[in-house]
C-alpha cells in the first residue's frame, strides 16, 4: 500500500477527527481475521458449526451486556448507530401511532435522529425540536413544555457528536416521565459509550439506547439498540419468528470486534478520560492565548472528546483542507454533515454570521498527545492570519 | 482455538450449507484484514485520510457495478440481504401508498419478504400470495390473474433459498410491466447472485435486486441492493442530506471484502457452475438407486447449488443432528426459519404429512466434491432405517 508507505515514513499524522471514526485496536483486527477464518457457519445452523457459531455470539453478548447492565434479551445488535438510531424512531412510532401524536427531539442531533423525525412527519406524527440555551446546553425550561400527554417519543443525545455538550439524561428521563409515564425516552449514546460509565440498571427511566462500534476501535457495520423489557416497539428488519425484531444472519465478526473493543476501551476508562480531559484543557488554554479571533462552542458542561472551535471570519472547509495538507484531520462538524453547508445544530446556537462558517471540532482517542496539540496550535498560528485573507467580506 | 484443532485433526468436514452461509476466501479475509488497519477514517471525512477511504469506496463500488452492468448511482450498500429485501418492500410501499393498494410476492418467497410483506398488511396494503404449481414452480397462470392496477409491487425471489427453484425474472418481468407498467418488480437475487451471470442492462423491466455477501464467501453484515434510476422509493436509514437512501458510515473493509469476493467467484462462474451440476446430478443419481422412500422436492428447473430432500417418516431435525454427530452439515430448510417447525414454502408444495417434516436441504460451494457425496450417501443408508423407528405412527 503505497499510502501506508507514506504514512510510515513521514510519521507524523495528527488524527483529531475520532468522533467521526477511530482506528482499530490491534488485538480487535486481529479477533476480527480468526472469526471470519474460524465462524464462518451461520449461527442459525442447527448442525455443530452453527452451534459453535451461536455459542460465540452469545458469549460475547454477554460481555457487551454486563458492561451495559442489561440482560442480553434487552439488546439487539444492528448495523450501527445510524440504523440504531432510526430503529428507535421508526420503530415507536408506527408501533405506537395516535392520532396527533408528536415526537420531540433536541436541536443538537445527529442527523441520523433529526432527519428520522423529519421523515416521519409524512406519516401525520408532529415532530417538536427543543431549542439550546445561549450556552449551548439543551433548554430544560422549554423541553418541559414542549412534552405532553400526546407525545409518545423524547430523543436526546447523550453527548452532541457536533459540539461535546452533555445532556443530564438522568434528570431528563425522570422528568419525561414525571410529565407522561406513557412516553418514551431513546437516548442516542453513539458519542458517549466507551467514554463514560453506562449503568442502565440506574437509568430505570431510559427506554432505549444506541451504541456504535467504529467511535470505540471497533470494526465499522456494527452497533447495537437497548430496548427496555416491555416497550412496544415495531421491528425494524423484518424476517423469520425466531428472528425477533432485527432479522438477518449475525454479523458474527463485526459483533466479536464490537464487544472485544468495548472490552478493551473500558478496562482503564478513568485512565482515557483523564488523559483527554488534560489534553482538552491544555488545548482551550493554549487557545484562549492566541491573538486569534475565536470562539468556543462547546459548553462548560461538555464530554472532554470533543471541541468545537468556530473561528471568526473563516470558512471551515478551507482551514480543514489547510490542516489535512499539513497531516491534520480534523472535522468541520460530525461527519455525517461535514458536505452540507451550516449544521443545524450550530444554526441553533445562533451563532454570529462571522463566526458560523468557520467552525472545526477536534476529537480525541487516547492516542493524542500533548505534543500534538503543540503542533496544532503552532499550525493555527500560521494559517488563520493567511486564511484570513480568502475570505469574502 | 480448542475447536479449529479438533476440525484439522479430523479434517472430515461435510459442509453442505452454503446457502445459509459460506466459508471466507482467503484472498478476502486478507483484504478485510488490511482495511481495517489502514483505512480507518470515515469516507465521509474531508481530510487526506477521509479522501482515502472514499476513493477506495468508489473503486470497489465500480467494479460491483460493472459485475452487475449497472451505473454506480443505482447502488446502495446495505447490511445484507434481509436489510436489502426490506428496503425495497417497505421503501416502495411508504413512498407509492394508495388506498387499497396491493403487493404481490411468491409463496417461495424468503421470509424477510415474506414477514416483510406481511407486516405492510398494518398500514393498510393487501398482500398476495401466488401459489406454486405441482412441480413447485411459480404459477404463472395465476401470477397473471393477481397482478392489477392497485399492485404497486411484485418481488419474487430469483432463487428459491430453500428449494432451489429458478424464477424466469426475464419472463415475469416483461409479464408484470405488460399488465400495469407501474408496477414496481423487485427480485431477491441473494441466491443467484455469484452463480449465474446477472446482466442488469439486459434486464430492462426489472426495478430492484437485493444481493447478500456472506452467500459468496465474503464477509457477513453487507449486503446491497440495486435500483433502477427514477424508482420512487423512500429512505431505509434517514440520515445527512448527502447520505441517500441509505445514511451510516460506509462500512468500508466489508464492502471491499464482499466486492473482493464477487470478482473472485465471477472470474471461473462456469467452471464452478459446471462442477455443481455434476455433484447434484451425481447426487439425484445416487438418491435415486437408494432403497430409501423419498422426494426429491427440487424441480427440474433449477439451481444446482441447491438441493431439497424430503425422507419419509423422517422427522428433518433428527436427521440433521444425526449428520451433525457425523461431521455432515445440512439444512432443514433455510437457516433463517431453521427453528420453526414446517417452512411456508414446502406448506405451499401441498407435501404429504408423512414427508413434509422429513426435508432437509443440501446446498454446494466450489469446495465441495464427489467424494463427499459418496460419504453422505453412506451415511444416509446407514441411518434412515434407524431414524424410522423413532417416529410415532
Amino acid at each position: 500500500m503505497k499510502w501506508r508507505k507514506k504514512q510510515k515514513l513521514e510519521n507524523e499524522i495528527i488524527y483529531f477527527d475520532n468522533a467521526a471514526s477511530t482506528y482499530v485496536y490491534d488485538e480487535v483486527i486481529d479477533y476480527v481475521n480468526l472469526i471470519n477464518k474460524d465462524f464462518y457457519a451461520n449461527s442459525s445452523s442447527s448442525h455443530f458449526l452453527g452451534i459453535s457459531s451461536y455459542a460465540k455470539f452469545k458469549a460475547h453478548k454477554e460481555t457487551l451486556c454486563d458492561i451495559l447492565h442489561i440482560k442480553p434479551s434487552s439488546l439487539i445488535f444492528t448495523s450501527g448507530g445510524a440504523e440504531s438510531n432510526n430503529f428507535a424512531l421508526k420503530g415507536i412510532a408506527f408501533a405506537n401511532y395516535l392520532k396527533n401524536s408528536n415526537i420531540v427531539i433536541s436541536a443538537y442531533e445527529h442527523p441520523t435522529i433529526r432527519n428520522t423525525a423529519k421523515y416521519l412527519e409524512k406519516f401525520g406524527f408532529e415532530i417538536r425540536i427543543c431549542p439550546l440555551k445561549n450556552d449551548s446546553n439543551l433548554d430544560i425550561d422549554i423541553l418541559k413544555t414542549m412534552i405532553d400527554e400526546k407525545t409518545i417519543l423524547l430523543s436526546t443525545a447523550h453527548v452532541c457528536s457536533e459540539l461535546g455538550t452533555l445532556t443530564d439524561i438522568q434528570k431528563i428521563s425522570s422528568l419525561v416521565k414525571s410529565i407522561n409515564p406513557r412516553c418514551y425516552y431513546h437516548v442516542d449514546a453513539v458519542q458517549s459509550f466507551g467514554k463514560f460509565h453506562i449503568n442502565l440498571s440506574d437509568l430505570n427511566n431510559i427506554d432505549m439506547m444506541s451504541f456504535s462500534s467504529h467511535k470505540i476501535h471497533g470494526p465499522k457495520g456494527v452497533g447495537a439498540l437497548y430496548i427496555k423489557p416491555k416497550t412496544n416497539i415495531d421491528p425494524f428488519i423484518c424476517g423469520s419468528v425466531d428472528a425477533g425484531l432485527r432479522a438477518g444472519t449475525i454479523n458474527l465478526s463485526g459483533i466479536c470486534g464490537f464487544t472485544k473493543a468495548s472490552e478493551i476501551i473500558y478496562s482503564n476508562i478513568e485512565k482515557k478520560y483523564e488523559h483527554t480531559k488534560k489534553l482538552n484543557q491544555y488545548l482551550i488554554d493554549n487557545l484562549t492565548a492566541l491573538d486569534i479571533e475565536l470562539k468556543i462552542n462547546t459548553p462548560l458542561e461538555s464530554s472532554p472528546y470533543i471541541i468545537n472551535i468556530a473561528f471568526k471570519d473563516i470558512k471551515s472547509e478551507v482551514l480543514l483542507n489547510a490542516l489535512s495538507k499539513r497531516n491534520i484531520c480534523v472535522s468541520s462538524g460530525s461527519a455525517c454533515a461535514s458536505k452540507s453547508k451550516v449544521s443545524e445544530t450550530l444554526k441553533a446556537m445562533n451563532l454570529s454570521k462571522d463566526y458560523i462558517e468557520g467552525a472545526i471540532r477536534l476529537s480525541f482517542s487516547d492516542k493524542n498527545t500533548i505534543k500534538e496539540i503543540d503542533i496544532f496550535i503552532q499550525n493555527l498560528k500560521e494559517l488563520i492570519p493567511k486564511l484570513k485573507l480568502f475570505v469574502r467580506r
